[in-house]
């Protein structure tokens, strides 16, 4: 099926160029009589939204969502959800040169391999600017997941180039322009951006996302665990290149008596495992982890080649992130709470009968 | 569709218990002509196989698998080739206390309270055993990609614990136990083992995978981007808890210029981002690394319920694996060839027409 | 995955209400390379409109097509190719009444059933205007399939009510407003269309299609077989009853010896099996023939009942097609095309490398 | 996805060729729970079985089904059910000649054109043998379907050739090995049988489908829905040339009055729709009738090619059905259970929140 579409009963496909016409996204499988409208998506595309502090590429782009269909006075349908959102500030011109050179750690050179044809304004299709549709997709199944089973999905910088956060205090997520949980390492971050964009570089970060209240049961073994369509989730968005659940890496070191989450009738003593066992999750919270790259836009010239082979030097002017991760955190929130919808709703397709008289162990 | 469904073109669908009567495959979409017969996957089964050696299960499984349809006259069809292996070692007795008591950090509590229902015997359907197939499924999909395409899969043990192999050598990798390019690392990892044996405990591992060969192309982004359906197949593998394409977790504190990868005429000047751009393949070696979790099948006694809530010892005996990664190395390239294999045909699908002036970048 | 959407590798999403924003479609996995622009689309839309003729409904529909993205520089680029049509003359009054009652024969009782919630103006997701972007998306795939592989698509009406067409003239087809090959008769149905308005009530019709140039090769047993695909594409248009390739029902008589197609050098000697054997094309001409039924849109008062399951009679005013049959050769055109190009492209992703020696037998 | 699967949520992947090892089956996506054994199977494979009467081929296959996984103590666990049958009747020999020769009507030319490869004993994956699994699957869905939610899914041989039952007696359907519910018509069946035999020839057949008690909401438009669904269930069948719901090709000519089915709060007046509106069930019994071809395996000489494209005469001798409509009905059955259970969960995963006021319509 279409590598454009995530997801197997809450399905979200996306569509649009970073300097088309406009992006869009067709939710199916949405269960009906949720209620929805553009303000449940705003807050959160309004969140991952450009321009929106000085850390941020300045492009600037209303991100206002319509809602196309798939909703009938105020509440969902059961029919597919079309979202649109009309890109504005396009500004072609300034990407006119990579029509025929390949900006390195970009795309360009393999969609051109892969494609033949490519819409070079602005990265196109592999812009981040298309994780605006995730975001929105995202809002609908967070509330779903909010309102009908009490489930929260939340993210948070974690690390910062060399800076890591030291305490998680969710109030100071949204106190800062980095999504940072520990307020004594703000500036420090504020002074590392400022020099990171005096110099031209950039900076890679990373990024945790963290759901509670999820029920045990979620997952399908044995391909599409739980923590595999996570992994699949979150590395499909742009500039990710490691993902880890619970533990992660740092089970490598870790002796079995170490890792394995003991269990009394009180919940587990632990969490190691990420609220994940078998690929199916344990009623703990779940614990993600991601990795983003540095981006490669960089006003520092770089060696590449032309569409013909030949070596050229490449400087990015334009308007440019100098941390993608920055703005990354509601796109992380945003796909982990889509494969939690669509396992939720898998789940139920199977085994909506079940009855288990075992209790459900409480989260300490 | 189906958690047990693996692919889009070139599928792959495992059932079985670790304790039933078969493991079974079902590949579909293989290309007819390829050469095939059962010691083709015989190879990659015996070194996934338990009893081989003293750092893994005592389990004796022949493994021995057989070709049940698809292939005629030596050739696969391009019809769905089914394989079996017969469960001949079971000794269920064994497992007869798991029936009702959860053992910590296993999949027991979760498939519980998923179907109600379960196979206790062995973890049934969430025991490694079922991997023996996908090593299976991997067998022919690495032989297409090679004797068609020239692409090799190759994986090895970089990290035992907490002893890191520290060099490269392809030809180390099958003269030891360990999968360990670094022959001046075994002599360590064998003391290492001992120990951890006799203390009745377990350790994590680091496994990683490299495909060469792999020509630009191959990816269907945004969302079944090569590195995401890599990271969902890989972290769908047992005791997966991380994984990590190029430069990985590393590129948290990368700066842009040390992270993008130039290019010239002559070749990428380093490999950061894997063999992966923009979720299309580059041309350069694909480059993963995955982290497995210490197994939580001790002789040291653990904290857990039972099936009504009661807090019980959990002691496991029987035959386990002190070192899940060990095992792991065929498992991993079994996956990354799978996904290759199937991104290859999705490729051609959709671009079989697409012709490229550009020249294909040599790797260095 | 959604019920939204169609096809495999070339999938087609749509979305939208009749009454509603707009009318939307994606469609992914659109080879590169192939030119495109609105008005490619909009000669299919434009025979496919309402209010063409005095046969049809007289809602008037601009049903003019913007292409949103995966087109760049007038070719497709290989990314999801989104479609808008914006729904201009909307008239709500005109439905206020079947909030709160069933009209028999029309999916508002069965929507209701299954989503509790619906849009009830105008059929809402129901209605057939749904089928336009079925229109749009089908030209996309009618011009590849021409273009580069040489293969055509065309219907028409065989048979309205009790009037059948007797002869097959390609040039009458678009000469009259009924599809309708045999010009002969194109008096006695408007004769029999006027008696039908007048008297306030609906008829139903047969339509064929016919694919000609289709190499052998095409459709994936054994259950995408393609006349199994072609199947489901053809009664998944609005109103369609029934569904035949070749002989169809007439094969229930038929002896063998009758309905085998035999084989020379020169070609097939007949075509009962309407080009497909085994659920594979066989390089004759792909002919399929489906029912429509009378729309249940009547003037004429018809018993039902109340969301409460109160009795009621109802009457349908508005505009509405005395035959739904007469639009429906374009869809039905499309709808072929669709699982034409869908099953190209997984035929030449599994078996691209096949080389046969046997001659292509001709077309006779 | 692959070719060899059908369902969403509850899968049927079958694979095995007609004189291979054996034939296989794996359903995943079944709820857990449920009672199952050989025996559920074993009642309508013999149903289906080849050499039970004297009017079906003589090939004798004891069609043994193992149940190899997802059924533990008696219950299915939720995990993939494997199922084999091996083959054991094969006599090759009887089928060399066909490797370099194409026997009209059947699928060696076009899976030879698709695969170049084929596997020719017995018409491999083409043949009808393949049907076994659909029937063996089906009994799983069926019994899901009679236990859970009281759905029967029954089917009967409605016309061989030109005689056609004209009653309908469900108990007179196992009573005769037609499966005719029209006892009166049983001798006149046999006479032309043996006519038919005699003659070396064969015949078409329509067999009738009917489920009852399906409640309303099941089908996903608008390219799933059930009407659709069951088309391509049906289609995939080998040898079926036509499928049709309620009226079908009849509805050409009614008239809107005529085939709208009128709702009272007693029930619906009619089912000309067979059960399904806007591609939803609406808890009148469904519907389906299909078109068995003739089957081109006979005694009298046919003309046809070789693999060089020569002209050669063929004559099939061999065991043979000589009308494959006769053992089609389990089949029938068995895919219309199979897409039942499918869209039930499929509804349940999306809808299962969904609580309506309106009374369900009494079938009457």
């Amino acid at each position: 099926m279409s590598g454009n579409t995530f997801g197997k009963l809450f399905t979200v496909t996306t569509f649009g160029e970073s300097h088309g016409a406009a992006l869009g996204c067709v939710i199916d499988g949405c269960p009906p009589g949720l209620e929805l409208c553009e303000e449940d998506m705003q807050y959160d595309l309004d969140r991952r939204k450009p321009g929106t502090s000085r850390y941020t590429t300045q492009r600037r782009e209303a991100d206002e969502v319509r809602i196309l269909s798939g909703v009938f006075e105020g509440r969902t349908t059961g029919t597919p959800i079309g979202l649109l959102i009309e890109n504005i500030d396009q500004r072609s011109k300034d990407y006119s040169k990579i029509a025929t050179q390949f900006r390195p750690a970009h795309a360009d050179y393999t969609y051109h391999h892969k494609f033949g044809e490519r819409d070079y304004r602005g990265g196109g299709r592999s812009s981040a600017r298309e994780t605006a549709m995730r975001v929105a997709a995202g809002a609908v199944a967070r509330k779903f997941l909010l309102h009908r089973l009490g489930i929260t999905v939340r993210g948070y910088l974690s690390q910062l180039g060399p800076i890591k956060a030291e305490t998680l205090d969710w109030e100071q997520v949204h106190q800062n322009p980095f999504f940072c949980p520990d307020s004594s390492k703000v500036p420090e971050m504020e002074a590392y951006m400022k020099a990171l964009v005096k110099e031209g570089n950039s900076i890679g970060a990373r990024i945790n996302v963290v759901a509670e209240g999820v029920p045990p049961g979620l997952g399908e073994p044995v391909f599409d665990r739980l923590d595999a369509d996570l992994a699949h989730a979150l590395m499909s968005i742009n500039a990710v290149k490691g993902v880890e659940i619970g533990a992660g890496f740092g089970c490598i070191d870790q002796k079995g008596t170490q890792h394995r989450d003991e269990m009394t009738p009180e919940g587990f003593l632990s969490n190691q495992a990420g609220g994940i066992l078998g690929g199916i999750s344990s009623g703990q919270p779940i614990l993600a982890s991601i990795a983003l790259k540095p981006t490669s836009s960089l006003r520092l010239p770089g060696r590449s080649i032309d569409v013909d082979g030949n070596p050229v030097e490449i400087i990015t002017t334009g308007r440019h992130d100098p941390c993608v991760g920055i703005r990354a955190t509601p796109i992380a929130e945003a796909m982990m709470a889509i494969v939690l919808m669509d396992h939720y709703l898998r789940h139920r397709g199977q085994n909506a009968d079940v009855r288990v008289t075992t209790p459900v162990l409480p989260q300490l």
